[in-house]
């Protein structure tokens, strides 16, 4: 046991260990470990269908991923209670005390867009190192892919509108919150109401002002004074409360209040009814008032094919506060998405389970542009292919348990997102159902797949 | 600023503190200290309306929100950001330094059922204190009042049949892996593969083997038997990854082999195709060897409706993996819930947005039952109401900061929600949709309701 102590019990709020991870896990690496099964493994992750309403997917959550490898450990309580369990032997448990991964990582960049059946990781260590770390490593790769994908789509309707996340209240607990607010600055977002993300990414933070501060007040005119005096710069009035559009006019009778107070109303905020409509009338109280500086600003139950609407309509619409769809990505919370033994001892393996079949060996993503420079076909053949042409999309990361240059700035993984975008063939940018993309398999990688068909027949 | 310091920076996956919030209720609560807006508010934590396939809800998450509001500080590297930011007087920023929640609670107990409108958790204290505990409130109480609803859902649907959480790969990050072990627990699951939900809530944990596993082998019986040897207890052989029925036959084969070594077989799990029809088959191999004793399990992407299928068409299965579907509550990962301003300063407030009004006041829900102890109809109304009948579902759980008694332990809170699962109507339990159940609002309740309005309309 490691010396480490701590003042209160370990708690679900704390930061998780190696424990964090599905009981097979420690089940499985005992058995390998009894039978030294402990040669190299290499495992992808990869998404085997996209969900209906998904054309492309953006890679997402490489930095978390890479953080929780390089400090994966079991903390002293975890190990204390792996050994009251007995379940486990002596051995077994001197070894999880001394895990580390000192393995190597391929992986596509984040805010890449990506395919079915495209690996995005290759994780490559000791058979049960890898195995061990593939919960907690899915856990966070899929949900950020997850939110990105989803982020993207909005990025995409909004046509240049600003968008802002305000789904940390709906997200699935504090840690689905915080990195959906890093997903979807990454795709494109402008920022997060979400406040720590400020301080752990420097990630843009807004904030207007809620019902309930109106509420409490007896008189809404009393409310936005208040709320102005205390928070003058970037000023939002919410003005929903009971009416839009008496609350549209009384924004405009408070203007010269304010101003003379050397307050500037940045924006109003509406947040329910039909947007659209309330937007124009809005629009034509507030200009008619002298206001035709301030924003609007939109939310309330929005997702992608909403914003495109009001977009198309030409609502005058300024910025979109998105929340729950986006952070729980309400139309397709998860992917179909595994990872993967492709090769163990030096041989390529392969899962044939009905409608789960997987590609064999280690894998490289080819990408091929069009005279446009937009994405014209992928091929997915073995990384040792000699003959495949372009750019290879998998890059090392990690070699050897140690990270490959620093992780790229989150502003760096935000451009490179929008190039990302800007670079798919318009059918594929629309949001609706079935938009194809060519992902080619490569003659070797069919004949390595067919060959090791007929071994296991074979073996039958 | 408090002493307190730190080896390392602040991560997004340390305990997090108060600082997980919207950045508005900040804004909020500088303003409403500036007017000293500080007297008592009370807040309500309700659902607006149900999702299509939702006929009644499971509250859950009461005890993770109780540690979170009597625990719920700044820590120090929060408030040095905050200072930072230059966004907060230093008046605001001592205040923050010093905040506690010394308020009140009243909850329903964690495992009732309740519907639309009714309020499951109302918080007083004074006002900028009840307002910057809404976001994680909200987030903490939504989330496992999703899971357990889900998870309700498919207890019905399995009949007693034994199902246990697979999900925590695809749930959206650690925390809510982690909780959504402890929601399907409290709802009637049999327990979880996620290891530390034993550590920390002492739930049940199962764990069988991946196909990683097999395909490590050069051979499926290898595989079997090196898992075996290294796990003999609980014993469950996954036996879908090159053929579903020579998988079983390979296991009658190994048998004998391994009874020999004193080892028993708990089970085989199937993963792929199509899963009645290969249980069927294998329970026939499995009969024919001599292996009558083995449980059938059956995983990979089941929801209530596939369960309901798979226990309706009678066959052979012992017990379900779950995972995406529960985790992410895949039809429905979001609730339409809020946390509102009801009462501020000994007046009631009311909220009254189009399609989001609300009912004004304190609000107490109270529950008839019929002759036979079913579910017949509820009545919300107001707390002060001397003339409702039955017992008030919501109760006193906490007093001036400090919880009145201990929180009841998860077992006991597993048996009330069997219970009420018990007590539904029989059209609640089915799981399609539209299934109504009759929420009466009392006369006092309108009338509040009625007065509220027309002094709005007056005041304009």
């Amino acid at each position: 046991m490691r010396s480490q102590t701590t003042s209160r019990p370990r708690s679900w709020l704390d930061r998780p260990g190696l424990l964090l991870t599905d009981l097979y896990q420690l089940n499985m690496l005992q058995a390998y470990l009894e039978q030294g099964m402990t040669a190299p493994a290499a495992f992808e992750f990869f998404v085997r269908r996209l969900p209906a309403e998904r054309n492309f997917l953006v890679a997402a959550g490489l930095e978390q991923v890479l953080e929780f490898l390089l400090t994966a450990r079991f903390d002293a309580i975890e190990l204390e209670w792996l050994a009251k369990t007995g379940r486990f032997s002596a051995d077994f448990l001197s070894y999880l005390e001394g895990f580390e991964f000192r393995g190597d990582v391929d992986a596509m960049a984040e805010g890449t867009a990506f395919f079915a059946d495209e690996p995005i990781l290759r994780l490559v260590a000791p058979l049960p190192v890898a195995q061990l770390l593939e919960t907690r490593l899915l856990n966070l790769l899929h949900f950020q892919t997850v939110i990105a994908s989803k982020a993207a789509r909005m990025v995409l309707a909004a046509g240049g509108k600003r968008l802002i996340d305000f789904g940390l209240r709906r997200a699935h607990g504090a840690e689905a919150g915080l990195l959906a607010a890093r997903a979807s600055y990454l795709a494109g977002f402008a920022g997060t109401a979400t406040t720590p993300a400020n301080l752990y990414w420097g990630i843009p933070i807004f904030g207007t002002m809620a019902h309930s501060f109106i509420q409490a007040h007896d008189d809404e005119v009393e409310a936005f004074r208040n709320f102005a005096r205390a928070r003058p710069e970037g000023l939002v009035l919410l003005i929903d409360t009971y009416d839009t559009e008496r609350g549209a006019e009384r924004v405009v009778r408070l203007a010269p209040d304010l101003s003379a107070a050397g307050i500037r109303i940045f924006g109003v905020r509406l947040d329910s009814g039909d947007l659209g409509q309330h937007a124009r009338t809005v629009r034509r109280i507030l200009d008619a008032g002298g206001l035709s500086e301030v924003s609007i600003l939109v939310s309330g139950g929005l997702d992608e094919h909403e914003i495109g609407r009001l977009v198309g309509s030409g609502a005058p619409i300024d910025g979109f506060g998105i929340g729950t769809s986006l952070t729980t990505s309400s139309d397709a919370p998860a992917l179909d998405c595994a990872y993967k033994l492709q090769e163990y001892a030096g041989r390529p393996r392969r899962k044939r389970s009905e409608g789960k079949a997987t590609w064999p060996g280690r894998k490289q993503v080819y990408r091929r542009y069009d005279g446009a420079g937009r994405l014209a076909a992928d091929l997915l053949t073995l990384d040792e292919d000699a003959e495949a042409e372009g750019a290879p999309l998998l890059r090392p990361v990690v070699r050897g348990g140690r990270a490959l240059g620093a992780t790229p700035a989150l502003a760096k993984v935000r451009a490179h997102c929008a190039r990302e975008l800007a670079r798919l063939p318009e059918r594929l940018k629309a949001l609706g159902e079935g938009a194809d993309y060519p992902v080619e398999v490569s003659r070797p990688l069919v004949a390595l797949r067919d060959k090791l068909d007929s071994e296991e027949r074979g073996h039958a």
